[in-house]
């Protein structure tokens, strides 16, 4: 039996909780819940929240018993110290968390390689979709040269939307709200931020390399006009904000932009629509994989939430060997808004 | 350092091998190759051949110091008994045959587990495309309750291309065989026993139940005509082998077929061509994850053999617990040559 300790209940953290206790998986068992709001936010799991210890002190937590701390808090701060307090404290790690991974992932996984527990990160990128384990472990047997994907759900289903009905950005934000896909405030996605920390953590993993997620250029969806997608469609094809990422190893030379762009019509990603992610990965030997699902949404990435603790209950021995990342790289960026995701003129970064 | 023993040089063994001797991992170490014509094979892999032991005696593998055997010999015997002899004699064991996991697996599982040694099989589905790991621990944390699949590129290959020139199954195959994606004889491709062994070890994974491929009906494609698939296209599709398998815990039924049916046009499976392989797989929570890329060839069985292999040399220690898989199920197949794959009617098997 493996016991289970939540941090942050917000959407992610209330659909692991909802999960882990109405239907549990045998060995798995939540135990204890941290949220500032405990209080409020215990009423909402019923009769269930009887057996949890819901605490708005995190000391609680990294002083408890449990075997994994799920974080689920977002941001940041403080959210990388208590990861470290939480793998100092001799507990494994699962997180959703894409900042907290992009900023400081090395160095967490380090340690806890060192400390014999295991940092998993499934979930902060593509949500349900398993591509963090096809990169980093599937096609480890590969060099992989091309990592290109739709890998913000949000800014996908403004687009799509826009495409599909010809109304205003603004509109589409707002049917997306409607529909729980985008939040209050969507500036990070639509900039592209959130798909470049996403960018910058697959990066990692498929090039060995450490890039910082503003170091990678592109440009913000945030202007996209109707009249832009239009034009898109008269030309055959759409506007999708896509991620490219494309590591050269003999020049040490990495490619990397988030950005509006064009993508011909009979593309996976402009068959990409809603709050889909979508990611084409090539591989020197392996051609073109594809893998494609539910990007966002706290039931699909309680999916891969739980597939971490499971990972972590089958072996709590296993330990997993950081990746040593290297800094020593020429990054090539775009401004590339619209631009055909085939003709983009690099130029170098900083 | 991982010491590496391959079993068997052909399309599959001789591409692990050209990697591994040509542009080695650092800490993998190929040192041994069984083949029975071992003597003919050594002057294929040039200059790095002198650095390996070649032979046509088992037991110069089974009773050496290899960390890792890789069987790429294929079909049931003697390979599943040199599986046996090798984790017994403390090694792990990755293997490309599909037909030894299919009929062997959880058997084979369970004694590497037992034996504190891995058993892994990622080349067995799929080539390069990791769905081996995508049901089996990437959606891990979901129920899946569905998986369907273009699992054969050789029959893919061969009706996208009557599809494509109009042309007879034989003149297909032929053009296929050229191109290196089928063999001299492709009955086992055709019936769809191959892809037929690959759903069973997919619904081993998936849903935790042992079927065995030859209770899995369907029908050949063997026998697929031009005619047919231009009816097809006037439909507005085409024809694709796909293998399909459902499992309703509750009733506790597995739906599992492998037949040549009607897919729409723009279905993901319509636009699978070549030795592509494509798979949908639908969980409770995960709604649908896609995935595609080569799925047959050496170079891309290749990489899933290395990733393998990879994940060993990352925790040699790891122990994988064997499935438990439950054999207390109806089993409902179809006889659905051409039938639309969304409205075939089921009947019980056996």
């Amino acid at each position: 039996m493996i016991r289970v300790a939540l941090l942050g209940f917000g959407t992610v953290g209330s659909a692991v909780a909802r999960r882990l206790t109405h239907s549990p998986a045998r060995n798995i068992q939540l135990t204890h819940v941290f949220d500032r709001r405990a209080r409020q936010k215990r009423a909402s799991l019923g009769a269930a929240a009887s057996r949890l210890i819901f605490t708005d002190c995190i000391d609680d937590i990294v002083s408890s018993d449990v075997d994994v701390v799920v974080e689920a808090v977002g941001g940041v701060e403080p959210a990388a110290s208590w990861i470290r307090s939480t793998l100092l404290a001799g507990k494994s790690v699962v997180t959703a968390n894409k900042q907290v991974v992009a900023q400081h992932g090395a160095a967490l996984w380090r340690l806890a390689s060192r400390q014999g527990r295991q940092f998993r990160f499934e979930a902060a990128v593509g949500g349900a979709m398993p591509i963090v384990r096809a990169i980093g472990d599937g096609l480890a047997g590969d060099r992989i040269t091309r990592i290109v994907g739709i890998l913000n759900g949000t800014t996908n289903a403004v687009l799509s939307q826009m495409e599909a009905t010809g109304c205003s950005l603004d509109a589409a934000l707002d049917a997306a709200r409607a529909r729980g896909l985008a939040e209050a405030d969507p500036s990070a996605d639509l900039s592209g931020d959130d798909a470049r920390a996403k960018l910058a953590i697959l990066c990692a993993l498929a090039f060995g390399v450490r890039v910082k997620p503003e170091d990678v250029g592109g440009g913000s969806s945030a202007g996209v006009t109707c009249r832009d997608i239009a034009n898109a469609c008269r030309r055959g094809g759409t506007i999708r904000q896509l991620a490219h990422a494309e590591y050269d190893a003999r020049q040490t030379a990495l490619t990397a932009w988030v950005a509006p762009v064009f993508v011909e019509r009979d593309s996976i990603f402009a068959r990409t629509t809603g709050a889909q992610n979508a990611a084409l990965i090539t591989g020197e030997h392996c051609g073109e994989i594809g893998i494609f699902g539910a990007g966002a949404g706290g039931d699909a990435t309680s999916v891969a939430v739980i597939s971490d603790i499971t990972a972590i209950a089958r072996d709590r021995a296993a330990i997993i060997p950081a990746p040593e990342l290297v800094s020593d790289f020429r990054l090539l960026t775009a401004d590339c808004r619209f631009a055909d995701s085939r003709t983009i003129e690099l130029q170098e970064a900083m």
